[in-house]
């Protein structure tokens, strides 16, 4: 079978053939018990800008980006050229006894957008594994540093950081964990900051305020000389993006500082765009992390690439530690591949050559067109940043409560949008909405107005099935 | 800055720069301390087949084709044009919703290559993530089973099966773990399986009983249901190329059957080709494990792509289980990439069309050409299987000790066979081989010659320090 059959194949009948076997052969990310193993998930055959072709020949707008990830849009022959490019001039090198430029050239160009004093970069194949990276190198900076009790790990409710044995302990989303294992014992899990889900009549502020404090007495009660670092995302992506109630990340970051606990920011979701920048830690939060970790819009999903970036002092510190020979037994076969690093730059490229700045001109026209969503009654709140956002719906206004359904209801307000052009990423009962940053005022129109058809047809069928009455 | 400046920019002189710019922005693998962020290592400017190109303009032969994985060998046009298409196609969906067709396709090929009831595979981006997500199903299937307390991990000395937490946690090699924390409460090391290391005076027959033997007391001690899996490499590749003293392997899988005890192959270095065939396990080492893990070799390095297969028996005991909405909730974002997937169709098209017969014909020249080496002094044995060898040298025969030096053995043969056009893979007093699968007789004749003059070189220089006598 020739190469070119199998890419081109499904546009000759054989998409179905696909599915079939898909059913046969292909376990699925997070199935359930019941059917894995045996799934037939939609069929994509295509990409083109913002949009996706399905099985049948229907145009899909991405309304995800795939997975947070496809930032610049479908079919960029600069990234598929610069893939054949790169790979007929060096597809791989050993990063353990060699080294390659594409990735000391990215090293550099990704320093220059870090804030503070983050100007190193350590490259991995995707987010989990960058996460990974950066929690083995804060156990290994401790042992350094002679204090190896100096390890717990504070996450938040509502985080996502990864598909990993560890990086999944981080997970405070429900369902990531009922049934399956973690490192309970090395994290310790804080309330979400989700200030839609904050107790009736309190502040926002009050809601900040009481963040802050469960953090400052978590850090008393368990000592700072137990507790190796905090992660967390700047804003809550797949929990269904929360933004940080007030200035409270920054006075979690002071806090960090002055009890020698690590701030990563996990920017696996936000960098590299969808806030308009390349980081959003700086240039969105005023925040200097000790860490970034980042993937997906580091390459626009064409090649799995992530990476950490690390505080020059933290490096510095190791290098005149009394321990010169301690190893960070620490590498992926895939650091620094050439390939992915190449990809990167010239992804980097189109951002900084007018993305960056479309995201920032169409980002308040994303979000108003979204907030008359909440026009519809069974929608609790549209929340976002940049060219991210939420809808949530509720089964009614003044509990906040979400619908308790045997179908959740993100996933019937998909199945509509899929018949009316476009793909949703459900997530209970919430739609989260990400689409390439490349997007145009005339598609966010028509990417609104599918979405209000398709909460309106889900509100009917409610209704219908007497299991809401809105 | 355009794409195409930073590929081709090593050739115009831009080499030196960026290795300015990795000692000041790259974090490298496996660095120490002392050096961390600051080190330059050798630059790679270019390959084409068996060959890389320092930056010097030197060629070299790639020793140990990348890290195992460049097994068709560089620059194949058909895997950078399947690159170029495939992204021109679709460059990415999101497999939590939707699916591809190369995803499928392939499965279907690689569960037709897969021995026993192995014909369900779930992508990940390479080998860490394939260990983990075997491990991580592991615990999810003894959860939905209601057998929460079956979750400890049987590994081995001299194995290595990842750089995350919970894969790394498996690693038996030295230096591995010495600054590096893990799950020790779940893993359990048994010794290592390296003949050459066996008591003085002992059979080899006698030592594999003895490897049983530990296996069952150590079933026995623990209990069969606290067990959940076996892992090991069916040959131990950074480990030193170790091979399964007689039938051990076997009777280890024999008794992982009797005490429900899952047995994971790990074959990241051994599938696609390494051994002659797609897979090791069944074809060369007789053995049907519950799971396999794959990656490298699976797109010979061009793309991150790893995965593990799954037995048919488990998932379909997952899916008649009283839990049918339990979810695995596991999956990475790049998880069944379409370009990925492209990439290993037209691998596998090349290794089935040629490349593994001729691998099958080229390993008894490669192996007895590479175990001359043992007439020099300095060599205590020369081992390997396929186009996979180690050479270990020993202070002196008798005793096989390593020779304790400042700077090790490898990396000073490594050094001498740079200057002579080779490139080795030192790993302390060894040197691993293992070259593109193209090589010819006459590049093995090259490679020998140079690795002889190599060794002859440090041995001259092992001399004149007083080091060493042989």
């Amino acid at each position: 079978m020739a190469a070119a059959e199998w890419i081109v194949g499904t546009q000759n009948g054989q998409g179905a053939h696909s599915v079939e076997l898909a059913k046969r052969h292909l376990v699925q990310p997070w199935p359930e018990a019941g059917e894995i193993g045996s799934e037939a998930r939609a069929l994509i055959e295509g990409g083109e800008g913002i949009y996706i072709t399905d099985g049948e020949g229907k145009r899909l707008i991405d309304g995800p980006a795939g997975m947070w990830c496809v930032n610049v849009g479908h079919r960029r022959e600069e990234l598929a050229r610069v893939m054949y490019d790169q790979a007929m001039q060096l597809s791989y090198n050993t990063p353990w006894y060699t080294m390659n430029a594409p990735s000391a050239v990215l090293a550099e160009r990704i320093a220059g957008h870090a804030p503070g004093d983050l100007s190193h970069v350590f490259y991995t194949t995707g987010g989990s594994t960058a996460v990974e990276s950066a929690l083995r190198f804060m156990q290994f900076y401790n042992n350094v540093r002679g204090r190896p009790e100096k390890k717990l790990i504070l996450s938040r409710g509502g985080a996502y950081h990864g598909s990993t044995y560890l990086s999944a302990s981080l997970n405070g989303r429900p369902r990531d964990r009922d049934w399956m294992n973690g490192a309970d014992d090395l994290v310790v899990k804080l309330s979400s900051p989700n200030a839609f889900r904050r107790p009736a009549g309190m502040t926002v502020e009050a809601f900040a305020d009481g963040l802050v404090a469960e953090f400052e007495e978590t850090v008393q009660r368990l000592g700072a000389d137990r507790i190796g670092a905090f992660v967390g995302e700047p804003v809550q992506a797949s929990g269904g993006v929360v933004l940080p109630p007030g200035n409270y990340l920054q006075r979690i970051r002071g806090i960090c500082r002055d009890n020698d606990i690590l701030f990563i920011a996990d920017e696996v979701v936000t960098a590299f765009g969808r806030l308009g920048h390349v980081f959003a830690s700086g240039e969105v939060f005023g925040l200097d992390p000790d860490m970034i970790t980042f993937a997906k819009g580091v390459t626009s999903g064409y090649f799995p690439l992530g990476g950490m970036i690390v505080s020059d002092r933290l490096l510095a510190e190791l290098r005149r530690s009394n321990h010169p020979t301690a190893m960070y037994a620490h590498g992926l076969t895939y650091t620094s591949h050439p390939v992915g690093c190449a990809v990167a730059l010239a992804n980097l490229d189109l951002l900084e050559n007018g993305v960056l700045e479309h995201t920032r001109a169409m980002a308040p026209y994303f979000q108003a067109q979204l907030k008359t969503l909440e026009e519809l009654p069974l929608v609790g709140e549209v929340r976002g940043i940049g060219l991210m956002a939420c809808v949530e719906c509720v089964a009614d206004r003044e509990s906040r409560n979400p619908l308790q359904l045997d179908k959740n209801v993100g996933e019937r307000i998909d199945a509509h949008c899929h018949e009316l052009g476009l793909l949703v990423r459900p997530l209970i009962n919430m739609c989260v909405m990400s689409p390439p940053l490349v997007i145009t005022k005339e598609q966010i129109d028509d990417m609104v107005g599918i979405l209000r058809e398709g909460i309106s047809r889900t509100m009917d069928d409610l209704r219908k099935e007497g299991v809401w009455r809105g």
